[in-house]
């Protein structure tokens, strides 16, 4: 049976599931959110997901929210991204954990603010504050990929796929791939990766629908 | 062996870890870490976490940094608080990820500005920014409350130890838990398992350490 994934092209914790589905290999298809007609916060959107956030995951019976939740489910289906062995299991799961705590919120949060709202609209001070957060963030992660190919071991798996989301959009938040060599040469090893697409060729919705 | 975890009882992240392992009634002992002196940004620090972060835990040969890696390697070790088969468990799994990234990590931030940064540095549009989130999750977290008394089944699990985290503290940081009945009911159910103890109690440092 078809997974179908609850998403919009925007959505760079979306795209980690969607990512983790396509390279996998399963049979999934992308169900749109108009994210930005409000949908998510409606009374019948949160019977789906009381915490009004994309993406939804269906697996027949199965409906799965949070995007970790979803890749170690891909995981357990497929034995595949998960780690080699406990110890990169945890190492995986770790990165996971920190790049919805460090990277990927303010990360979904700042480029949110600086180009999905109205010009007139956006808060200066919050977006200097949190462009400061991520450069902090971006250290963490430049500094543990120096010498690595891969977050975890010697391949691709859902640290990766966690941490990479945000960094592939186009729309400015404060994050230029070419000021941070070791994440710049480990983006192009995932984007070299057979079957890799960019989230906008991923999943259906992007700005240039709303333009 | 005794369980080493470095921490101070300022941190939510820290209690996370802390509380399970209290509670799980390992042998563990806190090792203070002083975040407010600048320790966990050291390059000594950042040799046992390159992510700049307590927790920390030491369990033998293993260590491992990210509070959620800590709850699910006491639950591996113990078989408490994972919940009670493999939809619990992803179900305990999905609010961790969600109190990561919308719940602990404002919480932390909004508590960290208006109490332990000096008056004239606090950044008042990214606090009441951020307030504004945290309305957002703290309603999240009370509908899914609304005729529960724990987050996951029927008792206390790793769902419950890492929302809770930041709610218990008495600095003011935008939340009171009269306002919201269903978390106020839940967080008693918390305070009378067993063995509670209040972050302060069960980790050394706390504000007073600095008055």
């Amino acid at each position: 049976m078809t997974i179908k994934l609850y998403c919009m092209g925007e959505s760079g914790n979306a795209y980690k599931a969607a990512l983790a589905l396509e390279l996998a290999g399963l049979d999934w298809a992308p169900v749109h959110v108009d994210f930005f007609g409000g949908e998510t916060r409606t009374p019948e959107f949160r019977k789906i997901n009381v915490m009004g956030e994309v993406p939804v995951m269906i697996d027949g019976d199965l409906t799965l929210t949070q995007s970790g939740v979803m890749q170690m489910h891909i995981t357990e289906k497929t034995g595949k991204f998960g780690g080699k062995d406990a110890a990169e299991a945890r190492e995986v799961l770790r990165w996971m954990f920190w790049d919805n705590h460090k990277l990927s919120s303010p990360a979904g949060m700042t480029r949110f603010l600086m180009n999905f709202l109205a010009a007139d609209k956006r808060p200066a001070e919050v977006i200097a504050f949190q462009q400061g957060r991520l450069k902090a963030a971006y250290q963490t992660l430049d500094m543990h990929l120096e010498g690595r190919d891969w977050i975890v071991g010697d391949g691709l798996t859902n640290a990766d796929m966690s941490c990479c989301s945000y960094l592939f959009y186009p729309e400015p938040f404060g994050f230029d791939r070419k000021d941070w060599s070791n994440i710049d040469r480990w983006l192009s090893h995932i984007e070299a990766v057979p079957g890799w697409k960019h989230p906008y060729d991923l999943m259906p919705g992007s700005p240039a629908d709303r333009a």
